[in-house]
């Protein structure tokens, strides 16, 4: 695998309490050359299919060798694992929770260690704060270069977590909203290439949109669109609105896409 | 003009999407020696006014030679162009749709390059987030030591944009508060060398506030000052407390400086 | 003490407004070796207590020789000093207001410089922005190495703070919740070291909490629980939930373990 001191951060820790700052001085306290990038601290709380979500939109822009390092984490304390997993150019670091559901679905062969290792901790464990104890310390030694499998055994119990599946025929599909963004654009599981070049409207929330826009911009203001977004998946938006407001759907919501 | 490879960020994405880790993953494939900083990434929602207030109070206090790139685009993947404009000791980059009026006002002079060159892209172009694609490769490239000019072709009919003015005489001053800040202090567009060492009264929202104060310390808490505030401009203050909420006004209100 | 060019900033400043980008880049540009990280800039507006707090639990985990910035700074503009106080492994540079109180009680014979040398300071000095004018240059120099003996006189009259105490008998301890954080868990200011391996039930809110738990998983979903936090404080939280929300009180109130 390549080689890089560059660590990501994806958290529901908040940007108010210095739990991040706090874990960016352990890493730096173990590799003062890592580069910490944040990925998110806003996943809200304990939100673990928000942050996978957001890791699989944002990891494979990061150079090769990144070790990405995912803590929403409900269930610290308890018997959950930590994970170690690593695939082609890039490592991954998260609790045993699902919230690498994608990258498992990316790379069905990754192999994933149960991180165990107390050397790579710091000297004392507490039972709510594994992030500052048990996450950072461990992305900050693989950036020195220890080796994953110093981490740990190998296991294949771990739990993959399941994807949002869409229903398709040959004249619709049906898929449900994701994720909501910051802009209130509404993105659904149902792929982009599923969709791409064809005509068809999309229902949902007792609107019926007609065909699939380049861009935001190509609606009038205020009208919902329908077009293949940034993550590659089917989105309604407004253009200069906000979709979760003007149709009142959050993620769950259910959508149909009807080739016509 | 002086070289760094600092890259500074000021958008409206947010803190949770992920959008601006996945720029800084962007850069930093391409130029592992960027110091990367951000501005804000919390300009409301498409406010090209204020984005352009918040470059304008920040760019200056910059090394010479970073690269400042704005997102505030709320035209994103519609025809809009991307700038590039070098001043003497900065480089901008930022959607053709006022963002830079500040810079534009300040530098009128300045070579301004209509960005088109995509070899400096991303390989795949989205439609919804050339924060990813466009700006982050490019601001990238600029810090490896590319020149601007190989960006693309020179303009001059790109928008300036137009600065909110004052109406001035010799016994008052009309201006407007421009923008509030977190502390909920508002900040007008009448410039404080018009003001300072002068006797005056101020009239906003009902109130009249007599002189000006040096600090938000000088005056009662609870009680509306106005002051020459960190940005160089007039500005309406409360002494531990906020004048957005207290007078009950917002960007956009007018204010009358009196002197007597 | 250690020397290292790591500078940590913890502000009341928010993310919005562009105070904390314009900071760093003041920052860099007195020394480009810097590394910046931020502890939080989301303290509640002047919450100078909640600032205090923040960062006696994060300054520990950076590496020695971090230079920590505190500007939670509700008299910048007023005769209030700047400090800059030198403990064993770390420096900090904050205003005179009491921020700084667990790390004085902590310290208690750490010599402090109130910082005059205007010679680091920005050649124009505002009297709203301090955190720009006078930390940031202040700390960019003692990055570079300046001893914090050039910065001004030792003085013993700042305001050294009272930390919030708690009454304790053989029988119980009477404490308050000094903090929440952003999962609705309440700290409160009884150490750890109290109560730890002891029975005990913790009256808070009018609700009786049984014995420690050592992890928030370890109790069912929705009930409050008492455990000793990554603070190393007596916390009651919520599993799953949100105790702040749940018990309806916040920093303040009182609570009492009861020996049993």
């Amino acid at each position: 695998m390549p080689f890089s001191r560059i660590i990501s951060l994806l958290t529901d820790f908040g940007e108010r309490d210095g739990f991040v700052g706090t874990m960016k001085g352990v890493i730096l306290g173990i590799e003062p050359r890592a580069t910490i990038v944040d990925i998110s601290h806003e996943i809200e709380r304990q939100d673990v299919d928000a942050g996978a979500f957001v890791l699989r939109n944002s990891y494979r822009y990061f150079p090769k060798g990144t070790i990405h390092v995912v803590v929403v984490d409900p269930g610290v304390g308890s018997a959950r694992r930590v994970l170690c997993v690593q695939v082609a150019d890039y490592l991954f670091l998260a609790p045993d929770n699902g919230v690498l559901k994608y990258i498992f679905h990316e790379h069905p062969e990754a192999p994933v260690i149960a991180v165990t290792n107390r050397r790579y901790f710091l000297p004392e464990i507490s039972q709510t704060f594994h992030g500052r104890d048990i996450f950072s310390p461990v992305a900050a030694h693989l950036a020195t270069g220890v080796a994953p499998a110093k981490l740990g055994d190998a296991v294949t119990d771990y739990l993959r977590g399941a994807l949002p599946l869409f229903d398709e025929t040959s004249e619709a599909i049906s898929g449900e909203i994701v994720y909501v963004d910051r802009f209130g654009n509404l993105i659904s599981n149902i792929s982009g290439d599923r969709v791409a070049g064809k005509r068809l409207e999309v229902a949902i929330s007792g609107r019926v949109i007609s065909g699939l826009s380049r861009s935001y911009a190509e609606s009038t203001p205020g009208e919902p669109l329908a077009l293949i977004g940034s993550s590659g998946f089917l989105e309604i938006a407004v253009n200069l609105g906000d979709a979760q407001r003007s149709l009142g759907c959050s993620v769950g919501e259910r959508l149909q896409v009807r080739f016509i």
